[in-house]
């Protein structure tokens, strides 16, 4: 019988990894979610039904390997080539498969600049999780302490920052702080970073700019974008990349040969023929963001400006961690996180109107027992 | 402007790639497909309610993380724990993170076993791309001329096998050749090795035994299924491996946070509820299949034994190549691979009745224009 004891047979790097935790996906009846960003708004009548007329003796056959519909579709809409696409099981599948496409593994003759997976932190926490699995380098950068982007002179000075770095990932808007990044700022940053940048447009429905055009202007950037959020997806996980078509056309040479399932495929292209809908739903959001905002502001809270579709907020009287048991005894679940830059912050997810109504009830309920 | 070439972006590993060809998937009206091992039945009308009933205002909701109530049910068909089963996006997916949790790149300092896939020739074509693509090694080794296992003695003695290899795909029962092999067999074969095995069991409904009680038995076994093939659901991307706690957890941690769409988990879920239905449709295409394979015996092709859902054979008269064309030009569709252990053959899905009937009226066709 075999003699190695059971661990040598996973990698060292493996082993020593801590995991990503998601966001808590309890189904506990008349909870009110805001922690996960997920929309409040169900996806259109439209794509519900495009969605239930697929689903027949059709699902025995495999998907359209490449999302070709779907890609076409994108492409139309982005005003670029099929060649600029390429679409994933959730844009998180091809966060990873960006750091596995332009990043070595740390070794030990193998270190530096093409080892190191570079953000600013903080920002969407499943990079360093991705940089790990990878056996890459996590490079975070902070942001000023109001969550904007230090100016390239700065990072020049500072030295932490690395031009050269093989992948960094910005957010913007920024999560979980929801700040906005403008455009012209973005372009100034992609022309200083000699390296791969994916700029994570996960939430850019939700706000005044996107910078799109500049993957579609610079040989070494990518925009991520999905239709979880704004298109109220997340269950069927459809995220797609644009850019050019040197990084595509690697991306798609370790894709997964069927990694988007069809009702998926179906469900996003759909989407594309509905937008109006969905952009009824961004304003929704955004009005619910504005009066939130201001609730809670005059409840003591000190809430980040945000362009997305959640808040980060320092609530008054109490820690956070505390605001997050009392909120949940109150059947209201918002997120909290456990490290140093985001310890007195809530991230509160823009819920419909009702819901917001129900947490700054809850929230004036929490100071009056103060 | 940057200077760097563009290709500098991307990691010279991903560069001198060549990408994985999966089966083609042509949607011609009134074509046979017979080239990527669809089940030709439709998923149970119990499976499509439950799905269709999903489709509504939820998909605006993440999906379980770890596909809970799925892995329930599997663990309670296999009488087995929910800690040694993990779900994927398609078995593929497992598959792809099974290289890159048990494998060491190869490095100029790490070379050897620990950075060995290894795999009997012929098999599933995806194993030395998946090795391919982690900068692993492929360590293929020759199935014996009529595609069974060689006994260990004769791998000791050939000395090209690896009993160290990280990781050991055995595609089981043999694709492409439809080759079942013997659960004491394989009970051997994983005593011998030392690593992890994989015994990739994606057309065993078709077979008549399996081997997941080895995956229960030993610390280094995992059994790969999926819903794809025989459970007729290719389009929802469900597949899962079975195995040891600690290779299990391992995977876990690398695995993407919501890899399995949440229509897929309800349509495997309700499959599980449904097995007399598969069962049915199993011995339809196992009869089929007897049928199949005495009527191109009569016709002069060589038809492999086969316990799976299609069957590899070797035509008579033209090279196979030009059968394939021959039948496509008659809106048949099967698969040939230009590979030197399988030139010679056609692999051929088996579908219902009447598409087997049209693809003998077709041979019979062609072999009277000879």
């Amino acid at each position: 019988m075999r003699k190695n004891p059971p661990g040598a047979l996973v990698r060292p790097l493996v082993q020593a990894l801590t995991p990503y935790t998601p966001g808590e996906q309890p189904r506990i009846k008349g909870l009110i979610k805001l922690n996960t960003n997920e929309n409040p708004y169900p996806p259109s009548p439209k794509v519900l039904r495009a969605t239930k007329a697929a689903v027949d003796g059709r699902l025995r056959l495999y998907p359209n390997p490449t999302a070709q519909t779907l890609r076409e579709k994108l492409a139309r809409l982005h005003r670029c080539g099929l060649e600029n696409i390429i679409v994933g099981n959730g844009s998180d599948e091809l966060l990873a498969m960006a750091v596995r496409c332009f990043v070595e593994p740390v070794h030990p003759s193998t270190r530096g600049s093409c080892t190191r997976v570079q953000f600013f932190a903080p920002s969407y926490s499943l990079y360093p999780v991705l940089a790990d699995i990878h056996g890459a380098e996590s490079n975070p950068v902070p942001l000023n302490p109001d969550f904007s982007v230090p100016p390239i002179a700065d990072l020049k000075r500072r030295k932490q920052w690395d031009f050269d770095a093989a992948l960094t990932f910005v957010t913007t808007p920024n999560a979980p702080s929801g700040r906005g990044y403008a455009t012209s700022e973005l372009d100034q940053l992609c022309r200083a970073q000699k390296r791969v940048i994916v700029l994570d447009e996960a939430y850019v429905d939700f706000a005044n700019q996107n910078a799109l055009s500049l993957a579609l202007k610079y040989p070494h950037v990518l925009v991520a974008r999905t239709f979880s959020k704004a298109y109220s997806l997340c269950a069927q996980r459809v995220g797609y990349f644009v850019g050019p078509p040197t990084l595509i056309e690697a991306l798609q040479k370790i894709r997964d040969s069927y990694n988007v399932n069809a009702l998926g495929q179906i469900a996003a292209a759909a989407t594309l023929d509905d937008l109006p809908y969905y952009r009824a739903n961004f304003q929704k959001v955004i009005d619910t963001r504005q009066k939130l905002t201001r609730e809670l502001e005059a409840l003591g809270f000190r809430v980040m400006p945000s362009q997305t579709n959640f808040v980060l907020a320092k609530p008054p009287e109490f820690a956070a961690k505390h605001w997050l048991e009392k909120l949940r005894a109150r059947r209201i679940l918002v997120r909290w996180f456990d490290q140093t830059d985001l310890r007195n912050y809530l991230r509160i997810s823009i819920g419909t109107r009702t819901q917001a109504e129900a947490l700054v009830r809850a929230a004036q309920d929490i100071l009056r027992q103060s």
